[in-house]
This record gives C-alpha cells, sequence and structure tokens, in this order.
C-alpha cells in the first residue's frame, strides 16, 4: 500500500494530479452541491476510465461506489486523493495520505492563509506535513483541474456541469491563479469549440506553483498553446527561463496579468522610475521572452484557439472579406485603427477572380455579397473561385471575413477555413450574428476553426500572430568586468541621490559623451569659467536634494556674455533661496546645441530586475509617455528598434528639414546605458539622462541624476 | 381606386411603408429563394394584420393568396406595393401603381445607379415617375423595413427567416444606408433580447433619404433611442438639425459611419486642414449635437439597448461587481483603460455589507464571489442585502457584473438588473460564458435587460451614457458684422496662400494679439529695425510659396545683438537659396517669450463648415495630435472646456513650476478665430496661428498663416 510519491514539483509529480489512475474523494458526498459530491459526480458524466475511492466515515456507497471510511482503507493505489472537508480535518486528513502511500493530494478545501494570520498558521502545518513526506500537492483553496483527454474533469465549472456531453478536447494547455478565469475560459471555450488538453487552477500556491505547471505543460505532448493567468509574479526568473524552453518547443506562451493599473504614485526621483511601472517591467520581460501578454482572459482564449488552428501569417497584408459593403468598410476603419495593412491583390489574383465578380469588386476589402447575390448566386464553385485567389495570393498573409446574415453562411465559412488551412494562412471569421446561426456554428466548431464574436477580438489576434511571426530572441550581450573608475566609485558612493557631476563621471566612464561643468562658488568665478569655455554656455544650480533643477528655476540656458552669466547666477541663488535648499554654486556647461532631445535611463526593478528606457526626452517626458522599456543589457540592434518604435521618431529622421541623427551612435548610447544597468545591478536603483540632446551624429547627455544603493559586496 | 399618395418625404409617406395597412407584391412568388416569395412569406411567418396582394400574370394563387396579374387588377386600397421584379420591368410596375393609386412604393431590384452609367439611367426614370404622381419610393436595390409593434417584416434576415418566431420587438429605431448592418443587427438583438421599433434600409436612397426616417423616428411614439448607420453624408445641416429636435425630445442618437480611415495624403497647407479629416469633421459636429458616434454598429446597438433600458447615470462612480478575485482584477484594469473611475462605497454601505461579508470584501471591486461561497450560501436575501446597499450608494453612478459561471448566477442577474430599475442607475451584466448559460441569457431577456458579451464593450456603453449624461448644448454665439477693416480686407484679398503679414492684419482686425513685425530687405535694415524694436528679436524669411519656414531654415530665433541678426539673415537669404524661392527680405520681430506654445486654427470643410482647431502648438503639431476640433463659432466657455481636454493642458496650468496661463485669455482667443471662421465662411479656407506663444497673462500670435478664397459675393 505504502509506495514513495513523485518528487513534489517534479514532472511525475503534476502528472499524479493531472492524469491519475485513482482518484479518492476524502469528503465524499451523494450531494452534488457539496464539492466532494459535484467532483465524483463529474468522473462518473465524463466516463472516467481509472478507479474513483468515495472516503467518507459515514456511508458504505456514495454515488453507487463502495465508500470507505478513511484513506488508508482504500484498497487499490491511490495517484490523487481530493480533500474537501472542513478546515480543521484537513491536517490529519493530509496524515492519512501520507501513511496511506497516496501520490499526491489536491485540496479543495478553503478557509486557509486567505482568511488571515489564523488560517496561514493551519495552511502552514499542511504544507509541513506535505513536504515533509514529500507529498505533491495543490491548492489549498484550489478549484480544480482538468485534462480533457482522459475525461478527467475535477473543476467546478458550470459548463461542465450543465452545457458539456463530452469533454472540450483539444491542444490548449491552461495553469491559473484564479479559478474562475478558468471557468469562464472553459465556458467560452465550449461556445467557440475550442478545447483543452489540462487546465490546473492553483488556489493558495501553498504547494506546486503555477511555474511547475507551465513546465509540466512544455514538456506535454497533448499541449501545444499555453495560457497563464496570473496575478502575483514570484519566481520571475523561473518563469522567463521556462518560457524560453518553450519557445525552443515551438510552443506559444500566452499570458493575461491582473493588475496593470498603477497603484497609485511611487516615491521615486527619476523620470524613468515613474515611467516605467512594475507591470511595465513585467510586460517588457515578456516581450523580450516572445511571450504574448494579453489583457483579458478570454481574448486570450481566442487567440489561444487561432494558434493551434492556423500556422502563423507569412506576411503582414491582411485581406478582409465582408458579407457586404458597409461591413466593409466599418472593418477597413477598424484593420487601420489597429495599426495593420489591408493586403495589395496582384494582377494575376485579380485576373483570376474576373470571371467571377465585376471589375469593381476585384479588390479589398472584398465584397462577399456580390458573390453570393451575383451570377452563380453563390454555387459552391463560384464561392470557391471567387475566394481561393485572394488566400493564395502572396501579399496576403492572413485573412479575416466579417460575416454579415446572408446566404450560404456554413458553407462560406467552412470553405473560408479550409482554405486558410490548404495555403498555411490564418483564415479567421467574424460571427457578427453570434449565438444566432447554429449551423454555422457547429460547423466551424466541427472543423476545430476559431471564430470570433467581434471584429476587435478578431484583429487583435491576428496583430497578436503577427507579433510572434517577427518576434526574434534577442542577441546575447556580453557583460564585460566594470571599467576600473567605474568599479572605484561603486566602491565609494553611498546611498542617495547622487549629484549631477557624480552621475555624469558615472556615465563618462561608462564611456558615454557627456557636456563637461565646472563648479561656480560665485557670479565672478562662473563668468572667469564661462569666458574659459566659451559662449553660450548654460547655468545649473548645485544644491542637495534637488532633482529636477528646471521646475525650480534652477537652470539658465544659452546664456551669450558674462553679463547673463552673472545675472542668471544671481537669479539661481535667489530661486533657491525661495526652495530652502542649500545652494552650494552652479554648474558652468557649454551650451549644448541640439535637434531633438531624448531621455535614456535605467531602473532596477526589484522583481524583474535591471531595464533600460529610451523615449522622447526634456520636461515633459511624463506629458509625452513616449517610451520603450526595454531588460537589460539590450544589443545595440534592439536598442534602434525601440527607437523606430517611438512615436517621435520622426525627429531623428531627418522630420522637416532636421539633420538626420546619427541612429547607430544614440542606440550605442542606449546599450552602454543597458550594460552599466544590467553590470551595476541594484545598485543603480534609478538613473536619468535628459535630455540627451542630439544634433546629427553628435549625441551628449546634457544632464544626468542617479539614486546610488551603496552595498557590502 | 385611385386615392392621392402622401406627400413624398413627408411622415405620412413614410407611415404609408413602415406601418401600411396593405401590403402588394409585384414580382409575388411561390419560390421562397426569390424576394417576393420570401418577404410575403415573412408576413404570414409573423401574422402581418393587414391586407396581402400577391401580383403575378403567371399565376392565380400564390402562398395561398389570390394573385393578380397587375396591381391595378388589386380590388383593395393598397398602401405599400413591393416591386422586386426584374430592372426592366421596374418602369412600366411604377407606372401601374401610380395608375393604381397605391400609397408607397419599395423597390427592391437591383441593378440600378450601382451598377454604372446604364444603370443610373433607368434610375433617373424610375424616380421621374415618382416625382411626378408625389409618390413616396424607398430604393431602389433595397433591402427592406421591418416595424416589429406591427408584426411586418420586409426585410431579408436569416434571424427573422430562421431565428425568430416572434418578432424583435423594442423601442430601437433604425435608418440604415446598408442593409447587411441592420441584419447582422436584428440577429445580434435576437441574441441579447433587444428590439427594434422600426429599421429601414435605404438602399441607393433615389426616393426618401435617411434623414426623412430619422425624423420620422424623432416623431415616432413607438421610438425611444434612434441608430444610424451611414457611409455617405449628404444634408447634413438637415442631419443635425433633425438631431437637435431628437435631443428636445429626449431620445438618444446613435450614429455608427463607415470611412474614418483618411484617404491617402490631400493637399493642403495648414497643419489644421492637415489634422482636420473630414470624418473628424463629423465627429465634431455630431458631438456638439448631442450625438453619440459609434464606430461599430453591434457597440451601437449594445449602447442604445442600455439606454432604452436603463436612465443615464447620475453620478460618474462605477461600481464593479465580478463572480471571482481574478475577473474583478482584470475588470478593474479595464476600467481604468477606459478612463473610468472606480466609486469610493460610503460608510453606510459598508456597514450595510457587514452583515453578509468580511471586511475584506466590503470594497470596490466587489467580488460576488464570497457572497455564494460564504455565510449564507448565496440564499435570495443574502444576495439582495449584499448587492442592493452598493446600487443604492449614492458614489455608484452605474454598475457592471463581470458574470464568470458560478453559482445562482441566473438570479444574481436578475436582481441586479431589477435594482438597477429600482434606483434609477445602469446595472449591465457582463456574460462572459457567453452562449452556454441559457437559462441566464433568458432571464435576462425576459427582464429586457441588456447583457454584453465582453467586458470591453460594457465599458464603452457606460462611457457613452456618461458623455450623454454630461453633453450640454453649446451656448448660442453672436456672429458680429465684420469690423470694417475685416470687411474691407475680405474683399481685397485674392485666393491662395496669405502672406504672414497679411494672415497677422486679418487677426488683428478680429481683435487677436499679434506680434507686429517689420519687414527688412537686407542685413542692415534688419539690424536697424532691431536696434529700435530692441532685442531679442526673431527673423523670419519672407518668399511666396514657403507655408513652412522652419522646416526650410527660414526662421532664426533669439537674436540678440545687431552681429547675430546680420548673420542670422545672411543665412535665410542662403536657405531661400538652397530652396529656390525668390528671396524678399526678412521680418523682424520681437522674440515672443512664451512658457507654453499652442495652434489655434480654422479650417472651413465643404460638407461641414468652418471649424476651428485648438492643440499643442509648436513645429511638432502632427506628430504630437494633441488637438480637439469644434464646429465654429465656440463660446469661450466651450473653448475653455476644449483646453482642459488636451493631452498637454497640465503646460497651462502651472505643471512643474510654470506660470499658470491666463485660461480665459487663451479661450477667448480661440472664439474669437471661431467668430472669424464662422463669420468668414468658406473664404477662409484654412488658418493656422502656429505658435501662439502664452506666458502667464500673455497670449501672442507669433506666427500665422492662411489659405484665403476670393469669393464675388
Amino acid at each position: 500500500m505504502t509506495t514513495t510519491p513523485p518528487p513534489p514539483h517534479s514532472h511525475d509529480g503534476i502528472r499524479a494530479i493531472l492524469s491519475p489512475r485513482s482518484v479518492a474523494f476524502i469528503g465524499a458526498s451523494e450531494d452534488r452541491n457539496k464539492w466532494g459530491g459535484l467532483l465524483q459526480s463529474l468522473l462518473a458524466k465524463f466516463k472516467y476510465a481509472g478507479a474513483v475511492y468515495p472516503v467518507n466515515p459515514k456511508a458504505s456507497t456514495i454515488q453507487g461506489l463502495p465508500a470507505f471510511a478513511n484513506i488508508r482503507d482504500v484498497p487499490g493505489p491511490v495517484d490523487l486523493a481530493v480533500i474537501s472537508i472542513t478546515v480543521d480535518g484537513v491536517e490529519q486528513a493530509m496524515r492519512d495520505c501520507v501513511a496511506a502511500g497516496v501520490r499526491a493530494v489536491m485540496i479543495v478545501t478553503a478557509q486557509f492563509a486567505e482568511t488571515g494570520p489564523e488560517g496561514a498558521a493551519k495552511q502552514a502545518r499542511v504544507v509541513a506535513i506535505a513536504e515533509e513526506a514529500g507529498l505533491p500537492m495543490i491548492g489549498p483553496n484550489c478549484m480544480g483541474i482538468l485534462n480533457a483527454s482522459e475525461n478527467l474533469a475535477l473543476l467546478n465549472s458550470t459548463a461542465l456541469l450543465e452545457f458539456f456531453d463530452t469533454m472540450p478536447r483539444g491542444r490548449i494547455g491552461v495553469a491559473s491563479q484564479s479559478g474562475a478565469i478558468v471557468g469562464a475560459m472553459i465556458a467560452r471555450a465550449g461556445h467557440i469549440g475550442a478545447g483543452f488538453s489540462s487546465c490546473a487552477t492553483l488556489g493558495n500556491q501553498a504547494g506546486l506553483k503555477i511555474c511547475d505547471f507551465f513546465d509540466y505543460l512544455v514538456d506535454d505532448p497533448a499541449t501545444d498553446v499555453i495560457c497563464l493567468y496570473m496575478e502575483g509574479a514570484d519566481s520571475i526568473d523561473r518563469l522567463f527561463s521556462i518560457a524560453r524552453r518553450a519557445r525552443a518547443a515551438g510552443k506559444p506562451v500566452l499570458i493575461t496579468k491582473a493588475g496593470r493599473t498603477p497603484q497609485g504614485e511611487r516615491a521615486v526621483a527619476s523620470h524613468t522610475a515613474s515611467l516605467a511601472g512594475s507591470y511595465d517591467a513585467f510586460v517588457a520581460r515578456c516581450r523580450e521572452a516572445g511571450i504574448l501578454v494579453q489583457t483579458d482572459a478570454l481574448q486570450m482564449l481566442l487567440t489561444a484557439q487561432a494558434l493551434q488552428s492556423f500556422p502563423l501569417p507569412p506576411v503582414d497584408g491582411v485581406a478582409l472579406f465582408s458579407g457586404s459593403g458597409g461591413a466593409g468598410a466599418l472593418g477597413t476603419d477598424a484593420l487601420s485603427d489597429h495599426g495593420l495593412a489591408m493586403a495589395e491583390l496582384g494582377a494575376e489574383t485579380r485576373a483570376a477572380l474576373a470571371a467571377f465578380v465585376t471589375e469593381a469588386n476585384q479588390q479589398l476589402p472584398y465584397d462577399m455579397g456580390a458573390v453570393v447575390a451575383g451570377p452563380g448566386k453563390g454555387r459552391p464553385d463560384v464561392i470557391q473561385g471567387s475566394i481561393e485567389p485572394i488566400v493564395r495570393d502572396p501579399a496576403v498573409g492572413a485573412c479575416l471575413y466579417i460575416m454579415t446574415p446572408q446566404g450560404r453562411m456554413p458553407e462560406i465559412a467552412q470553405l473560408f477555413t479550409e482554405l486558410g488551412r490548404r495555403h498555411g494562412k490564418p483564415c479567421l471569421v467574424v460571427n457578427s450574428a453570434s449565438g444566432i446561426t447554429e449551423a454555422m456554428r457547429l460547423a466551424l466548431i466541427e472543423l476545430g476553426a476559431p471564430f470570433f464574436p467581434s471584429v476587435q477580438e478578431a484583429l487583435l489576434t491576428v496583430k497578436d500572430m503577427l507579433w510572434l511571426k517577427h518576434y526574434q530572441a534577442p542577441e546575447p550581450v556580453a557583460l564585460p568586468a566594470l571599467p576600473a573608475p567605474l568599479a572605484q566609485m561603486a566602491q565609494e558612493l553611498g546611498t542617495g541621490l547622487l549629484s549631477e557631476d557624480q552621475a555624469k563621471k558615472l556615465l563618462a566612464a561608462a564611456g558615454i559623451p557627456t557636456a563637461e561643468g565646472e563648479l561656480a562658488a560665485d557670479a565672478e568665478q562662473a563668468a572667469r569659467i564661462a569666458q574659459a569655455m566659451g559662449y553660450p554656455v548654460v547655468l545649473k544650480i548645485v544644491a542637495e536634494g534637488v532633482t529636477h533643477k528646471s521646475d525650480m528655476g534652477g537652470v539658465k540656458l544659452n546664456l551669450a556674455d558674462a553679463q547673463a552669466v552673472r545675472g542668471a547666477f544671481a537669479q539661481i541663488a535667489e530661486a533657491a533661496g525661495r526652495a530652502g535648499v542649500r545652494f552650494e554654486g552652479c554648474l558652468v556647461q557649454p551650451m549644448i546645441q541640439g535637434d531633438v532631445e531624448l531621455m535614456v535611463g535605467a531602473v532596477h526593478d526589484a522583481q524583474y530586475g535591471p531595464l533600460v528606457m529610451v523615449g522622447t526626452g526634456g520636461t515633459l517626458v511624463e506629458l509625452m509617455k513616449d517610451v520603450r522599456l526595454l531588460p537589460a543589457p539590450v544589443s545595440p540592434r534592439a536598442a534602434e528598434q525601440a527607437l523606430r518604435e517611438l512615436r517621435y521618431f520622426p525627429l531623428l529622421d531627418g522630420y522637416r528639414g532636421r539633420e538626420p541623427a546619427d541612429l547607430a551612435a544614440v542606440a550605442r548610447i542606449v546599450h552602454q546605458v543597458s550594460v552599466l544597468a544590467a553590470t551595476l545591478g541594484p545598485r543603480l536603483a534609478e538613473l536619468d539622462i535628459n535630455p540627451l540632446r542630439i544634433q546629427g551624429a553628435r549625441a551628449v547627455a546634457a544632464d544626468a541624476r542617479a539614486r546610488w544603493v551603496a552595498t557590502t559586496e
């Protein structure tokens, strides 16, 4: 009876949960309104083939099966024990499971850590038992799991209870920190004919974690596409290392993560940190890893279904088909809203269409209404002949059919999907008559083809598929040892804000061109320095604790002569008095001319590590919000790509008569900052270069600030 | 037999179409695959109560009714004749209808103007017959009409054919330039239980126009909410004048208009015109008129259904309910994405909730899972007691319930809707398990309550409802007679681009502060002018045909002495040479200091009339795209509101230590420009003030350009 359970967190441990040969219910019941009763009834409903053992000391049979007083009394080996008794009995039940040699447990029972310290203590005792025995455990407060190919439903979902007679089988694997989200996905899957390999809901994650299941799904031969729903995010490095394995295995990974909304203001000193929230950092890491971040779990399901149904689009052009001119016109607008491009049909395609539609109709958006109502009145050969040339056209990467109610909808939709398969392109159907055209819905489900309730959702999926097509794993970036002067500084700097001078020394040591400055203690000294430096110059306040110098009147630009310098010095001193800061003097710097101002920054996120930011700079960065955030380090090529994605990129590219910037030089600076961030790690808590002034081939850090955290390492 | 038809375009004419006491089918058929046969069968299917007369010379009975060889043979009076014979017979059929004294006709037959010149000629002949006889006509190429309360379906829709047994009755009236879009709306309506008063699809609009039906629906006692789908936009002034009537009648108007995507580059000289596309102008006029512009016809239906089901939200706060923590977290993020604010529950509400849920759960988003699974296990009194305090809370304007599959969904959804009605607030249900929970769907339909397939769609509806709540009709703005100098200029200006000097004279005459300048023909003269004016100054190129002076190096700012002025003059002359323009000299102007640069412009749209634009200015306006477009004239108050809606509004409001701008002064300038545009009409084709430099209380037009169209009036 006593076997050794598989190592917890191992694939074997998870297999005992998702693919058990036998299931025991501790807390079994005739009452289907109770968890034990409900889950057992689902095994019977879907004809689970393994052994089932109800455990309940008060009954001799339950739901037609012999019941046992204790798990230790069960005669055969138990792979999975499902515990759904009251919270105070769980500890003993766990000991019984250990004694009985069960291979894994799923604890449905709630009232543990989620309720407060008392529950947390109970949970800790349960975890200790599992850990001591090496017993794989999912839960507590877990809504259950599903393995469709083995007819194993241990999950409370209305869809499973009321609407499905057979399992929603497919090749989408799900692991989720919310049970209800999985319930909703299963319900929607039933409607659109999507299906799953396995789903796991994690509950309190006291034993097995979401990453354990993620790791398992990467190796699961029944899974082609992986969907994760996350709330917290622990084991971040593990998450992304598994994502790399998934990528290597050719399995797309989609993640929906709650908590995008910024949680109020955080106390940060730099623009970079104020613009880079924790969710943004998460997204940056996901994008780097080739993970599709989704904002809605049902959209995630739709995209996953498309990914398991079709290959990625071979090219970017989209061919829009519609049931009417009106739907086509609205769809064209929506396409453009999503930044997608309508394909240009080739001459050969138009010639092939000429046999079926008038010249006015030989274009995109393609009006299927004209085909159905036109000559041939929608004969199958006419429909196929008038669709296939478009699907086949080399300029077309993906097709979208916005179906409005009309004749022959099911046939067209079915053919459309088949042609997509045949020519290796996603062909997605938008069912604008959702829920009404049952025949069509069933035909598509039969084909395993995704259909979309709205044009928006279909376009989001196309966009995602194109993103995956273009995704390239980042080039590895070597991290050199800290140059000697930098290593020296790193030893000496104390925790807190660095002065502009210190921040620039850091940059200079990293090889980044900075505007040199000289400290002047009084107006006369400032004028002398300026004279030696050459006009025009800039004066900037030096005073401890001032982070945003411009805002308090501490920066005077473009000073053309000694008189201007003296005046500016006096004004800055006055501003310092008003602001009540300890005025130490002014930095005198040459005025760097620049056509464009960028911001380049770095931030060390406690969860997501070092990140580099590049964006449109100046004093309005927070209003402009035109930034890209990337995990550090980045290659110069990735940095240039980020520059090209900026809204104001045209400014670097010769916009309206400007001198084009040396993009490679700017990208190199972003790369250097990212290397600095990655090398210094948490010591460089925040860094802003703002502005990085750019004029043609020259790019100079005109101002910089940083926050340093001294470490004892 | 011969009665006089009602005046075409009159309500009586439309009533004969939408509410006929008798219908004749010219082109009647036993074959339901033919239009005549199909539409007649729909009258029988839905038990239309009026008289039905099949007309077909080849049959004695059709679909069980006696058939007549010609419309003139029909014994009773005919309100509506539906013509669906081949195109070449329509002319004769129309003559027969006139002779028979029918009151209105609907021409289903296609192959008219939509096919080219030959069809257009045929259409013109048919129209001539109708006009001569004063016969109201809808079509040709018309997909039909629906009047749900009279069981009149003369519309080819899959939903009507296959899925409805009773009419989709409700209080939404629809007029559409696309038949298929109405078909899709009807299908979706069936799914969500929405319903219609009347729907009309316009076909080629050769007789009755969309505005005729719009006008009718405003007065139609069966219609509460009006939806229009438009492609072209003729009779714009009529459209907006009817919209004002609808507003007065308390009937919300929603319009979806295709053709948002810009149709390539247009040849325009000003930033304002390049930023104000024709669709933007349409939207600006709609917003002014209180019309809700929609980008998707099915979203329009969802919002219309909410509007006919609930009053507008009394306050802005939204209360989010969810079936689980996960759905609540994602919903909170989505709420914030849409710029909506979660309500703060009052102490009284939290106290009332304390009887039912733990303290952690007495907040928004409200986790219904805790209610259903918690103590009381979802007893009806527990559910009601734990929802109603939130709906009643004065901080809550609208409620959204994101339902994931769980126990008691139908009861909760039903109760939720009822509470919304009771407390006069929209309570919208998102059915994340769309198409699955039939019991719930049917319960909601029974209640006439809207439910939403996705959180996005529900949030768009809440946003729309809040917009309607805040909408205020614009204050009337008096248009003064042109001041004498302006009237003089208006006489003298020729068609084409105005010089900066001319444009500024126009502004000055309208009372708008401008930076004065003086023309210098050579460098020495420039230096003399600058000396007299006081440094620093600006030099700007004067040369015919140069519109964007900065782009070609024709502007030099902040010149501090005579030497700088001479150097700048030489550089500008050189730039003129490079650009190959005829250099006439430079304008010397005082350098206007400014913390903020705005753009204020005007454009006269051929369809939508004079519009005024305000936005963030400078040389990057087209990249920034931070503008508001309003129909001219606008009141100072409306102008200030537009300023407040700008992304960069904080710059005017003391952002980061800036001197706050005198908003009233800036708004007055926008108002003055709008009055100028409205008074000058099409003569002022385009105007840019860019930049309008603002420093505290001072706002000065530092540069201006305009395009003038001379008229003979």
